[in-house]
């Protein structure tokens, strides 16, 4: 599908920035502190998402809701706020922070009344037939309140033709398409459920008599719970009165989880397959360091993604580990850019060389990921005027050629460097003495693997390979590119 | 219907206190300040709504939309927010103020994507079978994001089987009941509606080459706008292109404007039937003093609503008018009553006896209604502390037995005080030396007619009689008592 | 002095807007509510000023302190705020509302850390002398905080010779001139003072066992405390441990309570001189009709402030009182005028005509003084645009040809419309078919004399006659008028 | 001094918490970009400091101020703002986070109003006998507005007896005792000084022809300025058209900076006398690594201070470095612990265990030093509940028994683990296998010198040894400990 579908899928990707998000869901039921877990839940998936975060909980007979811009930290941690959010059912989204105005009606989980009883969903992935299906329900007189892909799954709940609410959640899933992970209260029951390729992560924890639905292990680590196992790929499940039910309603499929959960997103000590992203991360910088040509004097990592693949690099090739760069904590809003004099402000308000580990020296410098290539720019250039002799790139993942759809904010292909430039170009682009790639094959060995399955690959790799396990329905057509709504808000509410 | 239907009534009507609204709307077609007129008219029509208000616009591919908390002047008066409400077209609603936690999404006017075009409505009144209609919906899928009738109006258009806009709305308006008036734009057009029975108000007006809708003509006034005439009960206008269309819908029906629009809601020097309210109040005192009996020194009226009457009262009775009460205009949020000794604190926040007009003296006392009695008796014995020798209270309308279902927020029939108890215990219960209302009879001479027509009462008086003009379907039946929302929101959003 | 003074005066009255202000002032001691009290008083005491307010108490160990910017009902409710503010002494303060960026530095009461205890002062008035006063002592060391001549009279406390106290306040007194009236804490005593005219007023009151200090009796009468007398002029009295101690540091001098005080500023149901300032307002009016020489269809007042007088004129004239302006209550910030078709738009912010009461009729227009004239300008257009047939504007006081210097917020002499036209020329400039003024002789028999006392007036009635009982020595010498600080906030802290 | 000293300090400390601050401070001259340029290196400097921050500049004519809670990231990073600081003059401050209600007040720079111009002073350090100061003042009238030590400072110049500005600076100076760095506009002047001993850093930079004062040399790189020198202790520089003029008032002093900025305070990248401050780190891990006397699997350091010293123990013993600890960079304000079951949840907000470096290891332990012993008992914790195997704990400074008294916020003597605790103890309390502190010969060694000068140590070490250069005069005699203030803010202004 890869090249066919490439020259449809130009400029279009901007247009839909709201419905690109990676995020990160969490769900607790059976626990009398059900919302505080899932405020510090959420605090340990805080990397998933930092514009907003919400809580809804369920007591038996109402649901409470509260949804804020901003940190976990900043908005629940009050004794008072939390002792609001009463039940023992309670589910809960960070949403990833996306440029320009936002309104608070975008935050999660959403809500609804339905026939009967009510439903709450918070849901972490991206549909890629949102559009089709919203259009064929406002036909139908649906209202939409916001220009989120979610809302499009509880509609389609609202309106199933089925009786038992779980029916109607499944009926649903067999309609939308892409990847998902989601976390729902309904008729008191906590349902998770996950993609049929398990594109976006889910993981099930125990604590005493709660069972725990969360994007990844260490938000079960900060409350104390067991790490009980994965949702599988297809899988939903139904927990209810210390029970937990499975049903598949999918056609079984070969799982292929995305893999940039294990280069990048989840965190250093979030458990994948039975490692921590930790070690995936270090193997990738070793298998790195296998490939090298170079003798350099110092091996520097770009703080702080790439630190564990810089400390695999550094023990394996035995060249040493220095933090050249410190990064400062405290980021805050965008700075105006004074002057000219002022240069490569931007990653200098986050970023500063550390002269005595990179003057008058051979500086290999080791980042996760290169994406559009401006932040490396800036740092090569920063790491010469402080004194840098040599500076060689070298990146612990293969080539970003392809976009993303499945729930991660990617930049179209005309930003992606390593779309529109060969190697060289993009070595002399980014003002590095040399510039290397970790090989698919170094990364699917460094990942556990002999070498990538061709028929069946392992994991979710289009970045790599234009290898797309879902169409984009709603990408393919230019029809489907029109307004998603009238309403151009004065005011984000 | 009446004495029936009352006892079915009994308690209900607290349970829906969010469906019980007083508002103000306004509309504007066709000039490039189509927002700030919209504010200006909003805020001449504050008195009739002071919790929220909202302002949407269309501009001729885009609507824009504010809605805010408080009052009009506090927040459309920048010339940057109103900037951002661009177009030739706005629709406005002023909120009325009840108690307890309100969000933002009850505030109008009302937005929403349609297929092929949106909608966006303000509306004053209350529908009387909202909750059947309502439910109706939801079992068939239709999400409600508010508890307001208002959004019932706008899921009905929204899933009408009309193709044209104008159609779909006339299909809904043939479903609802009560008393309503709206100001909606769709489809370029500015679409004002009133009920069959022209309960609720709604005039057009004219400046230069733009139509206005306004619910009083003092919103015209403020903005230098020609009244041009009343829209008549059952009538729908299409404004557009600087022109004025009709439709009548419904079947004929007798006119039956709510009374207390008459008696106290509408601002003194708006227009009703070619005379200004400040008149028909005047009739009112005059008509009262016509029925005195005994010989006060002075009138007194409880200001500012029961001055009109008490000046006709006055001039008829040849009593001097005295401000005795002096009223303090700067009232913020409710104070704490500190101890014992500060006594009848929640009227003195905002009354002050005027001692040189009534100590030592025969007062009487006028208002312009009389509802709970828990005001009146604060002021009487404020009086007599402050020296007054007898108070004679004298209402220029006459007891209010019955609550009201079609958009103004009445207590319960349980706390009406003329409901439970004669005109004897009323007097003691006040601490009056004597009490009276107007008469029916004089209530309709004061407002021109020479009696009430029995079998086509030229107002709903219910208030007075009982007689309701459209029977308040949601209130009948206590299945349709329910739960609106599962929903318990931890905070404002 | 009136002549040679005004050459002098011209311009520099706007360089120290911030100096000039009509304040409240509040206090209690002896209560165990004293923050509530006091936050009752100020509200009753909100017509003297909106700008912010403030509450310091002392619970005999700490002061505590809370200022706040807008009125007192939405900042001094709640009762966890109150509860914050212990003890039984307490102060308060409303300050006048003025435009342009304020500090919260400048809102009273002011506090300070002396050398074995503490001071906080409320201040109703102007010096006369403050910049003086304060040159000399930063030449000495002293540090200004705020440019308020309050802070003037707190530092000349704290570097006082004086062992005790009331010494060192008493000493302070003795060193300022102008028009004052103060509420004091310190050490556990409540001090009252009154400038040697009496010029700004101050009344003591009793609630049980507590003592009351306030700008008027309506803040006596909403706390249902006893109206003792009135503190006299140049009189201190301390007050503590239920006790009140009288002092009188100052030369003996004939009291002249600001004559506006009576015409304008305080509540029609306060009482001046045994008598509430609505009765004086009434007999302002009464004497204005005997001047009457036209046969105008009705009386119609300026509302509110010419209410009482219209009401005296219609009783003495038997012309019928109308309210042909009807006023809008809910007055929020300033509209953007919106373009040329809507004119005269402040005032129609604030009133509009009553059509019924004006129409076709030869209107007597009432208010209670005549400014700059801009206001009485738009009143009347609107009202020949309304339909009068007839415009006579009456005011129920003198000509105003003199700015104030002793508290009162007056525009500069060349801004006074009475300063630089003639009788015919102002009635030309307002629109008017005749205009007239109460003479001095009425004025002086409307409040009570047989006639203006020439050579120890009554009042001080500068305002009308350029006769200023205290020289304004900072306003005489252009070398005061520099600038107060250095500093120009960038915000409002 | 130390023994004698140490019984009477106990207890004291905890009653001027305000008193006791580490901060940052900046000003530049001469560039028309200085209030953007502050703005950036306060960023850089945000580690000295979170709680709030300020900028003063000066235009030639005034002076503009901004001062706020929080981040300098979230404050002064709008155009908007940045643009009402007007000047080529601007300096800057960075308030240190402490516990507790605080008032705008309290954030600097400070600003005065003095005869024949005005002052603003950042001040980063703290005085000694500030209260005696301070007492004295007041004892003459001075009014303070604050409780911090820097206004003892302005009030000192505002009294001086001497005729220049500089001069009354410099009389100053010498009345105040303790550890100071200070950055003053005054007469256009852009002055710093620096205490005799220089405990608290200063350094000047340039940029083009631009003059900077900072605390740490990372401020000068992110704004791309050059690092000129250090100011000497007791220097005082003043920049005045582009030139820089020196003055030493002091008598010569040994240069006895804080031990601390070299272990901890500043930021790695920072130069100190010639290295960075992550040079000297690394080289107390390595001496800490040569007295090594156990054979762990891995190092481990807390993060992030203690990675530069666990990096040098790593590359010193050959044991591999691991990130056994993942740093959560999210941290907002304080979580509510809901249950017992819910152990170590301060530690968890912000770390977790890396279980792939740690489980069934022998963990050495590095961290920079050990106050409490608190946080490090809850790691250890956790890295035992995790599966570590042994945890040695070894400590890159040596033990803290004594408080600081020069600006650096350290707990009373009875809250120091190793004031009360035996080595053992103290392993014990903390639940490590092993604890070892570097030995007060490695420090010096490891910081450049053979071994520490006993008569004229190289530094102030007076948290191991006692040893104080300036006796803190306010803190030996109970009758200063007196409050500092009798108001007791309600709220924050």
């Amino acid at each position: 599908m890869k090249n066919s579908l490439l020259g449809k899928l130009k400029f279009t990707h901007t247009h839909f920035p709201r419905l690109n998000e990676e995020c990160g869901i969490f769900g607790v039921s059976g626990s009398k502190d059900a919302a505080t877990l899932t405020a510090l839940g959420l605090h340990a998936l805080q990397h998933r998402g930092q514009e907003g975060c919400g809580i809804v909980t369920y007591d038996g007979k109402s649901y409470h809701s509260e949804r804020k811009f901003g940190l976990v930290g900043d908005n629940f941690t009050k004794k008072q706020s939390l002792e609001k959010l009463k039940g023992k059912i309670a589910i809960g989204h960070n949403r990833y922070s996306t440029t320009g105005g936002e309104t608070i009606r975008n935050i999660q989980p959403f809500y609804a009344d339905l026939h009967g009883g009510a439903i709450s969903i918070a849901h972490n992935g991206n549909l890629t037939n949102a559009l089709l299906l919203r259009e064929r329900m406002v036909r139908e007189g649906a209202i939409f309140q916001t220009t989120s892909d979610t809302e499009t799954i509880v509609q389609l709940v609202a309106r199933s033709k089925k009786t038992e609410i779980v029916d109607k959640i499944i009926d649903t899933l067999l309609q939308i398409q892409g990847g998902f992970a989601l976390s729902i209260i309904a008729n008191g029951m906590l349902i998770g459920a996950r993609d049929p390729h398990g594109i976006r992560p889910l993981v099930l924890g125990k604590l005493k008599n709660a069972f725990i639905l969360a994007s990844e292990t260490c938000a079960l680590d900060i409350i104390g719970a067991k790490f009980v196992r994965e949702i599988e790929n297809g899988e939903v499940v139904i927990i209810t009165d210390g029970k937990v039910k499975s049903r598949r309603p999918f056609p079984k499929k070969q799982q292929r989880p995305c893999v940039f959960e294990y280069i990048y997103f989840s965190r250093p000590d979030s458990i994948l397959k039975n490692k921590t992203a930790y070690e995936y991360r270090k193997n990738l910088g070793t298998h790195l360091a296998k490939e090298l040509d170079i003798k350099p004097d110092v091996v520097v990592p770009v703080p702080d993604s790439g630190v564990p693949a810089a400390l695999g690099f550094s023990q394996e090739s035995k060249i040493p580990f220095e933090l050249g760069l410190i990064r400062n904590h405290y980021v805050g809003r965008t700075f105006i850019e004074p002057t000219q004099q002022i240069r490569s402000l931007g990653v200098k308000l986050k970023l500063n060389p550390n002269q005595s580990s990179i003057k008058n020296k051979k500086v290999v410098l080791i980042d996760d990921s290169l994406v559009r290539g401006t932040t490396s720019t800036k740092i090569i250039k920063m790491l010469h005027d402080f004194g840098a002799k040599e500076v060689h790139m070298r990146i612990a993942s293969p080539a970003i050629k392809y976009p993303d759809f499945y729930g991660v904010d990617t930049p179209t292909q005309e930003e992606l460097l390593a779309a529109n430039k060969n190697l060289e170009e993009m070595c002399d682009y980014i003002g590095a003495k040399s510039l290397k790639f970790l090989s698919l094959d170094g990364l699917y060995k460094a990942l556990g693997f002999d070498k990538r399955d061709k028929d069946n690959p392992q994991f979710t790799d289009h970045y790599f390979t234009g290898e797309y396990p879902v169409r984009p329905l709603d990408y393919l057509n230019d029809e489907n590119l029109k307004k998603l709504s009238f309403l151009s808000l004065a005011s984000n509410n």
